[in-house]
C-alpha cells in the first residue's frame, strides 16, 4: 500500500528544516533503519554532499541512518534495496534529467507502488505528479521528458501562494499560469501552500495541516479545499 | 544591421498596452506600413485572433496595419515577406514550441540578421536570448529544444523582480534562480525590470528606459547597471 508524505515545502517561515513535520515524520519512518536521500535537486546548486547532511540533520530526531544515494556504488541497486526514500527540493528540471539519465524513475515507482515509505518536499513533491509541468522553476537543463511517476493522478503545484491584490507587478499570478496550464493539458493541479502536505495511504491523498489547498480542474471553478479533504480524481 | 526593441513588459503599472513604448515604436517601426504579429505565447490561452486585436490596439497610434502571422496561409512565406515583426508576450513554452514546429525559428533569425525590425515583449524578447532557459514561465509544454534565436549573446530575464527582504515566502527568489541556472550554463543573463528594454543596434545592446537592470554572469559578483548601459559579453 502506497505510503508518502508530499509536503509542499521543508521549510516554513520561522522554523528549521522538516521540524513542523516532526510528528508525521516518525510515523511515516516508522521502523525503518535506515533513509536513502536523494540530493539531486539541488537547491542553490549544492553539492549531494553538504545537502545530503542538511537532510540527515532535519531527520537526526528520528534515530534512523540516512544515507545519500550518491553514495551507492550503483544507485539503482542503492535505490532497489532501500527501506525509505526521501528526495529532498530544489530545482526539479534537475532533479527530473537526472532521476531519467540514471534510470531511476521506473524503480522509484515500483517501490513506490509496493509500500516503500517516501518523503517528498517540493520538487520532490512535484515528481510524484503526473508531469512536472506544473513547477514554478527555471528550465535551467532539458530533461528528455517532462512526465514524472504518476503516483497521484493528479499533478502538484508546491509553494503555491495566493497572489497579492495590491501588487503593481505585471508577471503572471501561480493561478494565471496553472490556468494556462489547463488550456493545453486535463491532469488536475492541487496547489499546496507552505506548511501543507498530501498524505497518501493506498489510493487516498488527503491534505494535511492547517491550511487550505487549491484544486485546478480543466473546464471547472477553481475550488478552495479544507485540511482534511481527500482528493478524488472527476473522470476516474 | 540589427534593429530591435526587447521589452520586459508589454504593460506597466498604470499605463495601457505598449503605451509607455510609443516613441521607441515610432522610430523602430518607421517606414513600415505593416507588421506581422506573431501570436503563438498566448497568455491565459487568448486565442490568436483576439491576442491580435489587443497588439493592434496597442500598435494603432503608428498608423500601420497589424496582420497576425496565423491569418497567413503559409506562416513561413508570410514571415519571409514580412517588413517588421512584433512577438507577444505569454508562455515562452508554448512560443518556442510552436515557432519549432511550424519551422520559423530560421527565418526568424534570418530576417532579423538582415535588419527586419522587431519588437519582442517578455517571452518575445526572451527568445532573442541564446536559450529560453531562463524564463519565469511554466513548462505546461514540452518544445524539442530549449535553445532560442541568440539575436544577443546573453540570456533575458524578463519581468526581473527584487526579493521582497520581508517575504516570509520560501520559494526561491528570481536571484536565486538565476544562480542555479550559472550552475549548469555560462551564458550571461541580463534582468530587465518591468519598463526597462533593450535597444539592439547592429551588435550594440543597449539598456533603456529609467530603470537599473541586473547582469549575472557564472563565477562573478551580479552586476548593477544603469540606463543606457551597454552590455558587452566579457569572454568575446
Amino acid at each position: 500500500m502506497k505510503n508518502l508524505i508530499l509536503a509542499s515545502s521543508s521549510t516554513i517561515h520561522g522554523s528549521g528544516y522538516l521540524e513542523y513535520l516532526q510528528p508525521q515524520l516518525k510515523t511515516l519512518f516508522e521502523g525503518v533503519s535506515e533513509i536513502l536521500f536523494i540530493p539531486y535537486a539541488r537547491p542553490s546548486g549544492i553539492s549531494y554532499d553538504a545537502y545530503t547532511k542538511v537532510a540527515s540533520k532535519g531527520l537526526s530526531n528520528l534515530g534512523v541512518k540516512v544515507k545519500g544515494i550518491h553514495q551507492c556504488i550503483d544507485p539503482k541497486k542503492g535505490l532497489n534495496a532501500a527501506q525509505a526514500v526521501f528526495v529532498g527540493g530544489g530545482n526539479t528540471f534537475v532533479l527530473v534529467d537526472t532521476l531519467q539519465k540514471l534510470g531511476l524513475m521506473s524503480v522509484l515507482k515500483k517501490k513506490i507502488a509496493a509500500g516503500m515509505p517516501y518523503l517528498g518536499t517540493s520538487a520532490g513533491s512535484n515528481i510524484c505528479g503526473v508531469s512536472m509541468q506544473t513547477t514554478n522553476d527555471m528550465p535551467i537543463v532539458q530533461p528528455e521528458s517532462f512526465s514524472t511517476l504518476g503516483v497521484i493522478p493528479f499533478n502538484l503545484n508546491a509553494h503555491f501562494i495566493v497572489a497579492d491584490k495590491n501588487s503593481t507587478h505585471k508577471g503572471e499570478t501561480r493561478e494565471t499560469r496553472i490556468k494556462e496550464f489547463h488550456v493545453f493539458n486535463t491532469v488536475p493541479v492541487i496547489g499546496l501552500q507552505e506548511g501543507s502536505w498530501l498524505q497518501i495511504s493506498g489510493n487516498q491523498v488527503k491534505l494535511e495541516g492547517t491550511l487550505n489547498a487549491f484544486l485546478f480542474e480543466q473546464k471547472r471553478e477553481l475550488q478552495i479545499c479544507k485540511p482534511n479533504y481527500i482528493f478524488k480524481k472527476k473522470s476516474l
